[in-house]
């Protein structure tokens, strides 16, 4: 599969704004040849939305979710992005992925939410997403999620072999989207596609630094901290299966000691 | 705290050459004013061990354990040391923890045994270990332990605030002593040591590269591939305490739904 992972700011609070420049991107990622683009975190209204989360909130087959749908279906291509999700009573930070028909694969509801800002304004998910499309079995999880090991084991042993990441990252979390994301891909094989904002909203800066990982570990891509980026790469996990034949870990855990995980 | 990890090669299959060259360290280690010397996997007898497991072995009060007990004492310093384990009808991939007073504070016996050569020789632990020692919550974790993340989360969950692991490790796993080993530090917020051997047992190189991490996931102290090399340095936790503020996992955790990471 050809994937493209888009850096770039949202247009604060301005959905339009960002449906029109996910169509710019979504134009540019298919004349690339690429199959599905991934972008940032509450890409469609910006990450830092404070008491402007619920007027820029939209149902997940709302009208956003449509013009989305008709853009993926003009340029045939698969687009996963984060939005605000109202299901009343709640607003949750999702993910919603659409292929290139125009039809909705999955919708994610963040499940570990960031801070005090975060959670004020949404409720957490309580479910793990992996969903068939393209070949992959694709993961979804957005930001905090993929620092927790436990979640990013849980969305692979549903399946998963690519990690879509949609994320807002500021300072001091340098160490992120580097050591943990390869972390993630190691020791789980899989890949993992990671989209970050850039810029400044409001009291917040982002570091980008988004990336495209292979289940070795290694960078097939990685932008920079401040710059508008699209990487494009091809997965193809053929190409790892001499790491997989060095790295059982699905096969060697040890699930019946692994209780106390999951205990209150 | 202040601890030694030592990289060097153990004399192959030579327990008594193995107790002289650990009293050579843990006397240098005292001289630099270290509380703990952390040595690598089944460094007592050497690690590529084959058929010659059962004769080197030795049980957790043994006279091998004597023998280091009277090394701690002499030179007042805690010793953290793999070894081969008879308990009979079975061998374990074993560490003993001992401290300045010659007391055994904990013996740890592999959960994850690597490979089938691991996997014919020993049996597997089944217990997770953490031990108050020097002001510290020790958790020990031998070799491919650490790479499962849900293994060390729950030794974490049992209090340890340093993970200290022994290991032997090969190529192609360059990966494991840098993204791995810092990624746990980070995301559980705790320091790692990791003690790894040098040079040739048989078909087996080893690559070195041991290391000190803090919680913040940076090296404090890291060895290169080849050489004898003892890393010494202070572990303060209280240094972390804006990376504590800034990363707390283990209060967002969400362990209700974790169960499928415990299910077979």
């Amino acid at each position: 599969m050809r994937i493209c992972v888009y850096q770039g700011a949202a247009t604060f609070l301005d959905v339009e704004g960002n449906l029109a420049q996910m169509e710019r991107i979504a134009k540019a990622a298919a004349a690339q040849g690429a199959q599905l683009v991934l972008f940032p975190e509450l890409f469609l209204c910006g990450y830092n939305l404070g008491s402007d989360a619920a007027r820029v909130a939209d149902s997940v087959d709302g009208q956003s979710t449509r013009r989305a749908a008709d853009i993926a279906r003009r340029h045939d291509i698969a687009l996963l992005y984060g939005y605000a999700e109202r299901a009343a009573p709640n607003l949750y930070n999702s993910a919603i992925l659409i292929d290139n028909a125009g039809q909705t694969c999955a919708n994610y509801r963040k499940v570990h939410l960031f801070g005090p800002d975060e959670k004020r304004i949404f409720a957490p998910g309580n479910d793990v997403v992996a969903v068939d499309l393209l070949g992959f079995r694709i993961g979804i999880m957005i930001c905090y999620d993929i620092e927790f090991p436990e979640f990013a084991r849980m969305t692979v042993l549903k399946g998963a072999n690519l990690l879509a990441v949609p994320t807002a990252l500021t300072p001091p979390y340098w160490e992120i989207p580097t050591t943990i994301v390869r972390a993630r891909a190691y020791e789980n094989q899989v890949f993992v596609a990671y989209a970050d904002h850039i810029g400044t909203e409001r009291d917040l800066t982002y570091i980008g630094l988004s990336g495209i990982v292979g289940p070795d570990g290694r960078d097939l891509a990685r932008a920079g901290e401040s710059d508008v980026t699209i990487l494009t790469t091809d997965l193809d996990p053929a190409r790892y299966e001499a790491s997989r034949a060095a790295n059982t870990y699905l096969v060697d855990r040890r699930p019946a000691l692994y209780g106390s995980v999951a205990s209150r």
